[in-house]
């Protein structure tokens, strides 16, 4: 049998435990092979919430991932990935809930770096209940890199990774994150540029069958229109783009970031001018992935030695207990993931 | 009849003169009582891309802008609105091209003003022209602005304006537009959001027949995530909003830049829960506006005391002088002056 996939819980306070439990009920045939790294109580709570009296949804308790694949369709493969937990309110903020969500993901982590899972399936958690569990790193991406980095010996900086959103239409790798507006602007550089464009080159040359072409967006308006509006694009994005070429990069830009995202959109009846384009800043390239709709967008972390994928939207505390938050973007990350697997067998080891 | 439309010629190296004479021939009915304010040998070599042989295209020189209901459709009411020009060569840019642009803005600027003319529909210029020109004015609205605000013996700062980009599905008012990304950032103070609600409610009321449902985007990612990525939003955005909601607006957020567009887009079958964003720069609204495909989107300039709108596009340099430019937007700028026009009968003033 391949590698399970493992999912993590996410915030026991939002809609990861029922999004997963959506999965398993209504695309057991997406969900063979998967288990969650979660707590027991958490997902049986979930898991009634989806079966609501009408179905039974119920869980096994595994002790080791390869045994996900010997639990019947239907049924929720749980690995207790951390001590038990007493079951936080929906759609509070606790640094309890912070907490179990990030041994989650420590202990995924863990597991794909051990190749005892292929891959991990985040569901969302609360980035204000991590900080209040003192985890000190903004959100998921950090949290990986670290348990990557100190995995294989190395540091963070050694380590760089990159998140790419994408959906049907569109693919978008983002330079900078989870940063305040004013710090993101400092977060581009020429080493960032380039290390962003060897990350994308990298991850979506297997993916593709060839080398991705390149679009990277400006920074400032109209790509600074010449040095009218900033001088980023001269000083530093050009520079970048210069050397990405002559190392064999397909890179093209910088372009103006209103119109270069509708010009990397693929339609029915008009081919996408480029396979992904590069945001110098998280809403530059997050707001064209998510204005169609949210439902299919997916994120991966790019540049680790292992494959992460998840849904593109959060904890959403408003709707967390109620049954009626949309499991498609988590389906979309699974099915993701295992197509990413497929290659990461042959790629995987760290971007030095 | 009522006052003419008056359509400015835009950068003549640029697609502007043959998009216009584009509609002139496409369009006849919705450009009856438009005049535009160009030169005669440049709107006639437009004429003759425009119509190459199959259909004959002619132009026809008015003295003043109530002649523009003389002229018969397919035909070009063409006001001598600058000295007599040399023909650009298409593609470049230069500082006459430039002043010839200014030039046309300037005469528009100054009919609607005293009311010889309705409004304003702006074939687009090219900012590096108008600099190369001299022109102190990064665009078409800042040049208007200072128009208006000397003509009523106003400064600049006491005749705000903002620019709002509509289409079928997305309205959007910018907090800033022509600065660069850093600047844009020290724009965002609680004196201007407050004064950008004011426009934004101003203008939309008689629209839409009742008091807009006004978004606000925040400026970092996640609206700053209470604080961790940023504090703009919690000491300038949300005072501000609190104030507008204190006067009297219907004022919603701040919301996370990467979700709020969506929220805000009316599609068939799903009603928007906003009839406008405010964003927080340029780049945050021109995103998901131009994202769906720019063909129809518009341009409009609120605040000051004559209605202007036009194309959300460029002078398209590479297209120029080909005769393949699309006038969808320019079109739709026409149509929206017109809805505008009816309004601004009554509301013709500057604010105070």
């Amino acid at each position: 049998m391949p590698l399970p996939l493992a999912i993590t819980m996410g915030d026991p306070a939002g809609i990861g435990p029922e999004i997963i439990a959506r999965l398993f009920c209504d695309a057991p045939l997406d969900m063979r092979g998967c288990l969650v790294a979660g707590d027991e109580a958490i997902l049986r709570r979930a898991a009634g919430i989806v079966a609501a009296g009408s179905v039974s949804l119920p869980l096994a308790r595994i002790a080791s991932p390869a045994d996900a694949w010997q639990v019947p369709p239907r049924c929720i493969p749980l690995l207790q990935a951390l001590p038990t937990q007493a079951l936080a309110p929906f759609g509070r903020i606790s640094a309890e809930a912070g907490r179990a969500a990030a041994d989650c993901v420590v202990w995924a982590a863990q597991a794909a770096l051990r190749r005892e899972v292929a891959a991990l399936v985040t569901a969302p958690l609360h980035k204000e209940a991590l900080a209040a569990a003192g985890v000190s790193y903004p959100g998921h991406t950090e949290l990986l890199q670290a348990q990557a980095a100190a995995f294989y010996g190395q540091t963070a900086d050694q380590m760089p990774v990159r998140m790419m959103l994408a959906n049907d239409e569109l693919r978008v790798v983002l330079v900078s994150v989870h940063l305040a507006l004013r710090q993101a602007i400092e977060a581009v550089t020429v080493e960032g540029l380039l290390q962003t464009l060897h990350i994308a080159d990298r991850a979506l040359t297997p993916l593709l069958g060839r080398r991705p072409r390149i679009a990277v967006a400006g920074l400032n308006p109209h790509a600074g229109e010449g040095g009218l509006f900033g001088t980023e694009e001269q000083q530093l994005i050009q520079p970048a783009l210069a050397t990405g070429r002559a190392q064999g990069l397909d890179v093209h830009g910088p372009y103006a970031p209103d119109t270069v995202f509708m010009r990397a959109r693929a339609r029915p009846g008009r081919l996408a001018e480029f396979d992904v384009v590069i945001a110098m800043y998280h809403d530059q390239g997050l707001i064209p992935v998510k204005y169609l709709g949210i439902e299919q967008g997916v994120n991966v972390t790019l540049g680790l030695p292992l494959v992460r994928t998840s849904p593109d939207h959060g904890t959403a505390f408003d709707l967390a207990g109620t049954g009626r938050a949309d499991s498609a973007s988590l389906l979309a990350a699974v099915r993701m993931a295992r197509r990413l697997v497929a290659r990461e067998i042959s790629e995987a080891a760290p971007l030095t």
